[in-house]
């Protein structure tokens, strides 16, 4: 499908995409570059890596398809740094948590004369609190929907090539705006992130070892506030305002949850959780 | 260890003493009780079961221990009921989810001239989404603490022979003051479930298809929502106070990030994020 494909700073993301790559066949060539030379010298002996390139401009060279898999604030740097290297006709995309301002800036870095590339952003919703590329699987975005976020005068063609990428990969691909795309995963995955790392923050408080005793609900409910706190950092910075309105919504919510316990309001009490079940048991079962 | 058990109202958590019971050969004897016929029926068919009683009275009468498993608003009633029938010195635990008012009234109860029985509270931190005695698993309370929580005057011998009752399943049984009791389970249990039952009914005010496209993150931190709200209805009317004050803490905490948010200060949203990292990482594992 792709002769070459690139993928600069592979984390647990851009592994999984090198492996999924070369188990389903979709790149001849799989070219990677990391910032640690350390790092580097490791990717060398792994079986989906055909080579190594010691800087990215080097790496993008003869790829088709650029994937960057660098943290969100580093995404448009990078791009705008391998711009004069990308072949003609050549498409960047990324895996990004936050889609708005990478996108815009992203497609205006490599418009000519800087490029005569394409930016089309992604976002797969696959992860893992382990971060590394030591745990990329190549089954990471089976049955996981992967954000496809063209603007409105991206290159159709260019599109339909990412889809077509991460459905190889049998992830599910759905395009959506990147603006409301930072709208929905501020609710759906920033503003859980930004609960479950208040929890644990505010338990930290009270006797430590009470979280010895939880048994499986605090643990699920929490598992994510293990993901690597810097990460976040720069994601809610990118997704501030959207986050800030999510949050602001619950807070209410969680408000009026006060109010019913207050006021033994325990019909209301109930209606709240019954409203959360039925949310709850809709969920698309995943593999 | 015991010549006869008695199991009362058997849900997901009465079969699996029932089941463990068997399996750890803890009980000569294990007989059940359930509410509805159609459940007797169901359960004189399990090799578990030894016998299953037409009432409650009749069911305990020869018990050395009887386990009461119904919702934590019918523990004391059903107490109350079957103290004429216990024989001297039998003892009666629990499951419930709450402890102060039971392990009171449980105890007031089966004082003399009501019965020469001991009340003694148990609340084994161990569960699932699923409830019915369908589901029940002997290897339920693996690893898993169970809190018994006896009241200052209550009978030593027994509370020896309950935390033996629970050791003998695989549980880790842990004695605390009841009212402490609440105060933890209010963090560790309840807390969480009212965070993440008002987080679906939040997000469900969006648009619902949003939940299709989450990854495992939504899904985890949310997981507890699809519990029975009839019974968390009757938990969180019984710790009310406690809940509050845990849920006003937390709720202090999340204006703490929004504030952080809405300031642009970033070192102090790693910082919490930080904190709750620190203290997920340090959960004991569990099997």
């Amino acid at each position: 499908m792709f002769d070459q494909i690139a993928i600069l700073a592979p984390g647990l993301l851009g592994a999984s995409v090198a492996r999924a790559a070369r188990h389903y066949g979709v790149a001849k060539s799989i070219v990677l570059w990391a910032r640690r030379p350390e790092t580097r010298l490791q990717l060398k002996d792994q079986p989906w890596c055909d080579r190594v390139a010691d800087s990215a401009s080097e790496a993008v060279r003869n790829a088709q398809l650029v994937i960057i898999c660098a943290p969100v604030d580093q995404i448009v740097p990078l791009a705008s740094q391998i711009a004069p290297h990308l072949f003609p006709g050549a498409i960047v995309t990324d895996v990004g948590s936050v889609k708005g301002e990478i996108c815009r800036l992203g497609d205006k870095t490599l418009r000519p004369p800087a490029s005569s590339a394409y930016f089309v952003g992604s976002h797969p919703m696959a992860g893992s609190a382990q971060t590394g590329w030591e745990h990329g699987r190549a089954d990471l975005f089976v049955g996981r929907v992967t954000f496809v976020t063209p603007l409105p005068d991206t290159d159709p063609k260019s599109i339909e090539r990412v889809i077509a990428f991460w459905t190889a990969l049998e992830s599910v691909a759905t395009t959506v705006d990147p603006d409301k795309h930072d709208e929905i995963v501020a609710h759906i995955s920033h503003l859980p992130q930004v609960i479950a790392s208040t929890l644990c923050a505010s338990l930290a408080k009270k006797d430590v070892r009470w979280r010895n005793y939880s048994g499986g609900g605090l643990r699920d409910t929490t598992r994510i506030a293990g993901s690597d706190p810097r990460l976040w950092k720069t994601i809610l910075e990118q997704n501030r305002d959207e986050v800030l309105r999510a949050l602001r919504d619950y807070q209410e919510d969680l408000h009026g949850m006060e109010r019913a316990l207050a006021n033994r309001d325990w019909l209301e009490v109930q209606a709240i959780m019954e409203r959360g079940k039925a949310y709850r048991d809709q969920f698309r079962p995943i593999p």
